[in-house]
């Protein structure tokens, strides 16, 4: 057991190491040897645990999302409209990516494996089934337009949050992000919900989007 | 003379090994040694052009920006409104990223490097003064809401369009990037068009969503 202690105590420094590296250089820039260097191990030690560099990422992309769906899931609340959970969740997933740096470093390395990583491609599909329930329920509760495709809110939505990321990190290195994600939604809302609830959820947004606090 | 045109020759064939490279298997994966075999030219041809992986995908990247902005530019029509030249300008943008490998690559690379690479972080600034122009038209046409703020508008759509290529790049790579442009801005309109002009830039979206063949 203190072998395995130590294993797992290994592997997480090789992890650690290299989210800090891919935050402050970026993926391309950070290479085997520095990710060896900071974590202060053999390179050895790191082809224990890793076959490739891409396989730390890969690492890196399935924990941060599994941060990010969690911070996503933990923010619906039972009783209120599937429509407020989804902009409260949005806010939620700010915060846990502001707040976590394996969650900012598996956003980065998202973006730049795209469709030429297995765990990156899965993460899309896995956050969009994630975010389709919440607009089914919504659509059912009637908040959503008539004649609106809920796929096409899906991919729509999901697709300009992640453009804010993508913006807001090469911009401000994700300092805006939660005014970003506001913004988007702001503008996205009157294309998605109807006229009737519009005010609402206008309003509940404008208030969500003041919080300072992480909302879990 | 035909040193000068045989060097460039050369620097010619390195881009376009990358580039193939990087839409083939991503650029983390695309190392120098196979950039140099594909393009069939020794290590010293290639640091001859280019110091680093990395100036070469800061000149694809410039490449690639000039490509896509210019298909922007050149899309505008003189005597259509400014909110027409927004939307047509995406389609337009959207058929040169599908037919530019280049520019498909930068995008690609505009993603991998965000914020990490000068080209890349100037490429985002300069698309967004770009786009910035035609919003600022379509205000003062009358044709956006009048409590609306531009600059957030420039921001959100910019970032909503790269949110879609990328999310078109990572699942289908690329092939449904017109379709995936043409969901965003329908659903986008309400959000910023007034309601006097929203069905005739619907009817237009949807004129052009239609075409088939690259405009230009």
């Amino acid at each position: 057991m203190v072998r395995q202690a130590r294993s797992e105590a290994t592997r997480r420094r090789i992890i650690d190491s290299a989210v800090a590296l891919i935050n402050e250089i970026g993926y391309p820039a950070s290479g085997l040897a520095d990710i060896i260097e900071r974590a202060e191990l053999t390179k050895g030690a790191l082809y224990y645990h890793f076959e490739s560099k891409e396989a730390v990422a890969t690492a890196i992309i399935e924990e941060g999302m599994d941060t990010i769906l969690g911070a996503f899931r933990s923010s619906g609340r039972s009783g209120s409209p599937a429509m407020e959970n989804i902009v409260h969740g949005w806010f939620v997933v700010a915060d846990a990516i502001t707040a976590d740096s394996v969650a900012q470093a598996a956003c980065r390395l998202l973006r730049t494996f795209g469709g030429f990583n297995p765990a990156a491609k899965a993460a899309y599909g896995v956050l969009e089934a994630e975010f389709a329930e919440r607009v089914r329920a919504a659509v059912e509760q009637g908040d959503l337009q008539s004649n609106i495709d809920a796929d096409a809110v899906v991919a729509t939505v999901l697709a300009s949050m992640l453009g804010a990321e993508l913006v807001s990190s090469a911009m401000t290195d994700g300092r805006d992000l939660r005014r970003r994600f506001a913004r988007t939604l702001e503008i996205l809302l009157p294309g998605i919900v109807t006229e009737d609830s519009i005010g609402y959820y206008r309003e509940f947004l404008a208030r969500q989007s003041m919080r300072i606090l992480p909302s879990s």
